[in-house]
C-alpha cells in the first residue's frame, strides 16, 4: 500500500497511513467515500455550537457528533481516532493558532466534544457523475471562496457571516446542478444563491477571499453553495479558551459513501 | 371569530384564542399551517437532548430550539409566547406528572429552552392531497401508535426505543406515500419501516400502545412512521428534574406554511 494507490485505498487504510505519520491532502483519497471537516471544543461551547448547525444547516451539515470525551466517530468510522487519524491539526487557543501538529493525543481532554462536518468534496462527486463540470478541478486550482454580507442565525455566543464557494455552471445545467446537489444536504445540499452576486454582497467574483480566482465562461452562471469555512469561522470569532482543526484540505476520511448520504 | 372557522383561521389568531383560555384539540386548525410538538427541558439537559434529536432525525425532526430563558420561538412564529399560546400544557417533575395547566407563566426560568418537533399533521396534509388515504382520519379515529423493540441512537444521558405510528395504504400507492413524505424530512419524512410488522418486534397490528386499533383492508401495507411521542418519552424515561410538554393533541400553531417545510 502507498500514496500512488490513493483513490482505490480504503478510509481504513488511508487513515492508518495517516495515524503511522503520512502529511497529505486528501483530495482524491479513498473515491466514492465521504471526507469530513473537523471541529472540536469543550463541552462548555458545545450546545452553542451544535445549535449554531441546527440553525444553519446548509453552511454547517453535521455527520457526526462524538460523546464527551470520547475521540472515536461511532457512527461514520467505528473504531477511527480522531486525535491521530488525520493528517494535519491547527490548535486555537482563544482564537488564536498557536500550533499545527500531526497529532493531538497530548491535547485531547475529558470535556471535548468533537464535530464531523460534511465537505464539498462529496457533493462535487455528484456534480461530476451527473455531467456537470467542476471548473476550479478541471483547471487543477483551488475552489474560490467568499465571505458574503449575510449573516447567519446566531445561537449563544456564536455568530458570523455566511461563507460560499462559487462554481459557475452553463446555464443549461444550473437546474440540474441544483437537483444533483439537493439530494445531499449533509453535505451543505444545494446552492444558498444562484446569479446576482451582488444579493450576497460579492462585488468582484475575480478577487475571492480564499482559493484561486475563477475561471468563468461566457453565458455560465455563478452557482453558490455554503461553505464548510463558515463554522470554523463563526467558531473562531467567538474565541473559544481552546477550539482544534484540521489543517485546510487535510480532511478525516470516513467509512461512509457519498452515495449513502442521499437524503432519506 | 370563533371556534367554528378553526380551519380557516391565522396561526396568530388561534394562538390569541388559547392565550385568553380556550381550551380545545388543534386537529384541523389553521389548515396548511404546521403545528409542533413542545418539550421544555433545563439548559443542563438541552446539550444531551439537542444531540439525541440530531442523531434521530425521523422521530425527532426539530422545527425550532428557543434561546436559553426565551419563550419566543423567533423563526417560526416570531412574538409568539410558548408560556401561553398553547390550550394545554403537562408539567413533569423527576418523570412524574405532577399538573396539567393552561398557562405556564408560573413555571418559566431563566434557564429553560424550549424545543419545537415536528408533527404527523403535516405529512398527514401532503399524503391525503396527493391523494393517499389516510385511514384513521376517514374513520375518525385516532392514530394507532407502537412502541418498537428499535433502540433510537443514544446520546448522553437519553436512550430509549423507537415509537412509530401506522397508517395501511393500498399496495399500489406505497411507493407515493414515501415519495410525498420524503419531501418533508421535518415533520418526520419518509416512512422507518414499510411492511413485516415483525421487524419492529411489533407482534399484534390490532393492539397499539396508544391510540385506535387500526382498520386495515385486504391489500394493504402497513407503513410506519417515525412519531413524535418517541423524544417525549425518552426524555421523561430519564427523569429529568424538570420538563414541560403539551398535552396530547393540543399542539402550538406556527406561522410555517406546511408546503414551505420541503426539503430545499
Amino acid at each position: 500500500m502507498n500514496k500512488e494507490n490513493k483513490e482505490k485505498i480504503t478510509p481504513k487504510e488511508a487513515r492508518q497511513m495517516f495515524r503511522d505519520g503520512l502529511v497529505a491532502t486528501t483530495s482524491n483519497w479513498a473515491l466514492g467515500y465521504a471526507q469530513a471537516n473537523l471541529a472540536i471544543l469543550p463541552r462548555e461551547d458545545a450546545y452553542d455550537f451544535l445549535l449554531f448547525c441546527f440553525r444553519n444547516p446548509k453552511p454547517c451539515p453535521i455527520l457526526e457528533v462524538t460523546e464527551v470525551g470520547s475521540p472515536e466517530p461511532f457512527t461514520v468510522a467505528p473504531g477511527a481516532d480522531l486525535r491521530t487519524d488525520l493528517a494535519g491539526y491547527r490548535i486555537f487557543k482563544n482564537g488564536e493558532c498557536i500550533e499545527e501538529t500531526q497529532d493531538i493525543t497530548g491535547w485531547w481532554r475529558d470535556d471535548l466534544v468533537a464535530f464531523l462536518i460534511g465537505c464539498s468534496f462529496s457533493f462535487e462527486e455528484a456534480l461530476i457523475n451527473a455531467g456537470v463540470p467542476v471548473r476550479h478541478i478541471e483547471k487543477g486550482k483551488d475552489c474560490p471562496i467568499y465571505k458574503t454580507e449575510v449573516d447567519c442565525i446566531p445561537a449563544g455566543r456564536f455568530s458570523g457571516p455566511l461563507v460560499v464557494s462559487m462554481r459557475p455552471v452553463p446555464s443549461q445545467l444550473v437546474s440540474r446542478a441544483v437537483t444533483v446537489t439537493a439530494r445531499f444536504p449533509s453535505v451543505h445540499g444545494s446552492p444558498a444563491h444562484i446569479g446576482n452576486p451582488e444579493g450576497l454582497g460579492i462585488r468582484d467574483l475575480s478577487s475571492p477571499d480564499w482559493g484561486d480566482p475563477p475561471d468563468i465562461n461566457p453565458g455560465e452562471v455563478p452557482m453558490f453553495w455554503a461553505c464548510g469555512v463558515t463554522p470554523q469561522a463563526v467558531a473562531l470569532n467567538s474565541k473559544p479558551e481552546l477550539m482544534i482543526t484540521h489543517v485546510p484540505a487535510n480532511m478525516f476520511i470516513t467509512d461512509v459513501w457519498n452515495e449513502s448520504l442521499a437524503a432519506l
